[in-house]
């Protein structure tokens, strides 16, 4: 277990690589919302880290630092939290990743966490080795948006 | 000109209602995020007080508490800032009144508002008499939810 001092120096250093993201996410063209920081008193809804949209196509992201690859264990209530901010806004939620040091984030889907003996859920090297990256979402928002200009001419769903 | 102990009293009213109109959107099915505290650091980025989404369908809400109903003035860059995040989202930006005592919102389109002499908007009182109701956005959610399924029977854009 890691020290509360410890805990307190990651906290300061999630918030400014969090901040990062919403940047990053800003100037490829997204809309950004960061969340109220955690501490905040109301807690009968529970906010995630940061909001990306782009014409309606929606990504949740929650975000964690580590100095190192190494098995992130999340809380099943914080899973739950996400799955139902996805489900209700029609989004993707992800487990964004910064390992200090290193460029670029790893994103990590929600619905691919494993679930731990203990009923939460963890990230593990091997889902950090398959994650996507800030250019991969980038790809998709951009692909989305050229589907949905193709509706018109399809015709229907099939 | 109010004093600042005054504009404290509104700052702390202001927030309790953005909670409750959090809240209240929640309850109708949404996915709801909050702003960080207008106080935050990291200014490169300026969010909404609050975004509320279902099914991709998004909207923007900047949070106004009075004691009664008046003109509004909001500044230019306060407004900028709302319509950039709509374009982004694809979503529809709105000035959130509540009138302290009253029950209900009253829901004020950004692109409606009228520009002052000093480059600045307001919210005058025949805005506040025409405005929207939670109701009347959770319609047209609904609404839209409907108009989607549509799509796939329609066949084209005509």
């Amino acid at each position: 277990m890691e020290s509360k001092r410890a805990a307190q120096r990651r906290g300061r250093a999630g918030v400014q690589h969090e901040r990062d993201l919403a940047l990053k996410l800003w100037e490829m063209g997204f809309a950004v919302i960061r969340g109220p920081a955690s501490g905040a008193k109301a807690k009968r809804i529970l906010y995630p880290d940061l909001v990306a949209i782009r014409s309606g196509t929606v990504y949740i992201f929650e975000v964690k630092t580590r100095v190192k690859e190494e098995p992130i264990y999340i809380e099943r209530s914080q899973v739950e939290k996400l799955l139902e901010f996805a489900r209700r806004s029609g989004g993707k939620a992800f487990i964004a990743v910064k390992i200090v040091g290193s460029s670029g984030w790893k994103l990590v889907p929600v619905d691919m966490l494993k679930p731990t003996r203990g009923g939460n859920y963890k990230v593990d090297e091997e889902d950090l080795s398959k994650a996507l990256s800030l250019k991969d979402i980038h790809a998709e928002v951009l692909g989305a948006k050229r589907l949905d200009e193709f509706i018109g001419d399809r015709g229907d769903k099939k």
